[in-house]
């Protein structure tokens, strides 16, 4: 039997799910907080708490800066911190096909591992599933976060109102745009900027910046999401073309494809909605974080509206609509 | 375009994605209790709480007595439940192949509806994700749970102490038998017992029985699950076969697939295993109950041990021993 292959047998409850079991946990180890039982048990504070899911079906498993292990702990973590808490919980529940290496499990565990512990947060459940050959491609990963919210304010994309600022913590497009290049084939010294922002929130948060929305512009990119907030708060928001920090490498990639860096995902940003004159102390503090040196206002909150609209104000001045996208440009990009 | 299917574009976080997740929301509607927000937002309680997560894989999606949406959601209270907590919240997190029916997800969504309001829970997440054809089988399902422990005292399956009963809340192996007659094309009247056992556990807990373990014997059946006790408390256990509830029908679908009964997932039982003098008081609450109205005592915890094992007492009165197995007999179960 191929010692560096996962059988069918290693989901089967039985001697060799349990090897494959012990494995997983012995190379989590440290942060891994509940070992042999069917749920983790902790003690919970009273209190406003969050909690989130996502499934990770991302295609290549192994992309320019990152991998799905590093992504389905950084995406969780995201989600939580989008509505203002600090995570500190996450579960694992890894779906393999019959055939996965115990090598790229491993170097998957191993990211897992390292993202988790830098993140603060401990592993309280798991899950192993084996599926047959062709019935999954490679491997899916669902997390599901808990943590517990660092503000009585509400932070939500309800929330956005006229005149407020709208900031991005960095480059827009990273991800999406190296990972459809990898796809392609092109040659591209670009990176996918997946990373945990929750450190950046959390600061935000402990200086008592006010902020009114918060979302990370992942799938669909920072157009889609901002549709969704304009639809939500029922506003308009404008956005200024010579302000978006879009890599040239990104825009190479993009215009190759045809796709709109606008709508490419990204993995390690955050679009915060702030009032005017918070703006300068948002600012002042994200660019005190790596993750946040190259912060920037994109864009304004105009007026409420009965029909919401997402704009980009042009470099020659002109004023079109990004609508939400009716096609599917970048599939299993997360 | 076909109005009854499912298209990569309704997972793209663009216009068709939106009308999936509205779908979606208003079919599930009353029990969800958060609505556009990355994170569901609640107030915790002081105290011990649960946290637990499985992906469901199972094979067929649709089978006598459920479907994978119910078993998503009774699998998951089923093991919050097994740590002696009272399930609050669920996640919900689809995965979804291209071409996947929008009756079929109705179908489901609405057993998941169902289930969660019999339950007294919320979904409180989700996410959905569409993958391209043959790259996923039709659909796969993660719930993630949260529960508040109704006991102080701690149950856990290294906890089985000499002398300590072992009982079981029902009939074995109904799911995977009837799972497995279906897959082979059996005349069968058997259904899977899916059915989340949290409503019994909690009279117990309620009526201040102690427990010492406790777990619901799923994938690899009653005698993997005792296997993974016996190791974990470092004791024997005997089981007596002539105690043993198992329908003829399930033994005449094992006894054609040459696999025990023993082996075979339960989807709606719980193994309980507390002390002598507790047994009859822990019966009369299960008779109570309409999922414990079969319930009994099927062995016995019978000394410590350093080569902790699992022995089945034969109808002659043979000892032998049962073993984690280390093949896979029945993939795809749950």
């Amino acid at each position: 039997m191929d010692k560096n292959t996962i059988f069918l047998s290693h989901g089967s409850g039985g001697k060799q799910s349990q090897e494959l079991l012990e494995l997983i946990y012995n190379t989590l180890n440290e942060v891994v907080i509940n070992h042999g039982e069917d749920s983790g048990v902790f003690q919970a504070v009273e209190g406003k708490a969050a909690i989130t899911t996502d499934s990770y079906t991302v295609d290549p498993i192994f992309f320019p800066g990152g991998n799905i292990g590093k992504l389905a702990i950084c995406g969780t973590t995201n989600d939580l911190a989008m509505v203002g808490a600090i995570p500190k919980l996450i579960t694992l529940s890894l779906m393999i096909e019959e055939g996965f290496s115990f090598d790229d499990l491993n170097k998957i565990l191993i990211s897992i591992k390292d993202e988790t512990k830098k993140g603060n947060i401990s592993i309280i459940a798991g899950d192993t599933k084996i599926v047959s050959r062709g019935k999954i491609d490679k491997i899916f990963i669902n997390t599901a976060g808990y943590g517990v919210l660092a503000t009585n304010e509400s932070i939500s994309s309800k929330n956005a109102k006229p005149q407020d600022d709208v900031i991005i913590t960095g480059d827009i497009g990273d991800h999406g745009a190296s990972i459809m290049a990898y796809r392609n084939g092109f040659e591209s010294s670009l990176k996918s900027d997946c990373a945990n922002v929750a450190p950046l929130i959390k600061a935000l948060l402990e200086q008592e910046a006010i902020i009114h929305a918060l979302r990370d512009p992942t799938r669909g990119g920072l157009a889609s999401i901002l549709n969704e907030i304009v639809a939500s708060s029922k506003v308009n928001i404008i956005l200024e073309e010579e302000r978006l920090p879009i890599k040239e490498s990104v825009s190479g990639v993009c215009d190759a494809l045809g796709i709109d860096p606008l709508y490419m995902a990204c993995e390690g940003r955050a679009v915060i909605i702030c009032p005017q004159d918070e703006t300068n102390e948002v600012l002042k503090i994200l660019h005190n974080e790596p993750l946040g040196s190259n912060a920037q206002v994109i864009g304004r909150v105009t007026e409420r509206s009965d029909t919401p609209k997402l704009f980009l104000k042009t470099f020659i001045g002109a004023k079109r609509i990004l609508p939400l996208l009716s096609r599917e440009q970048t599939p299993r990009i997360c």
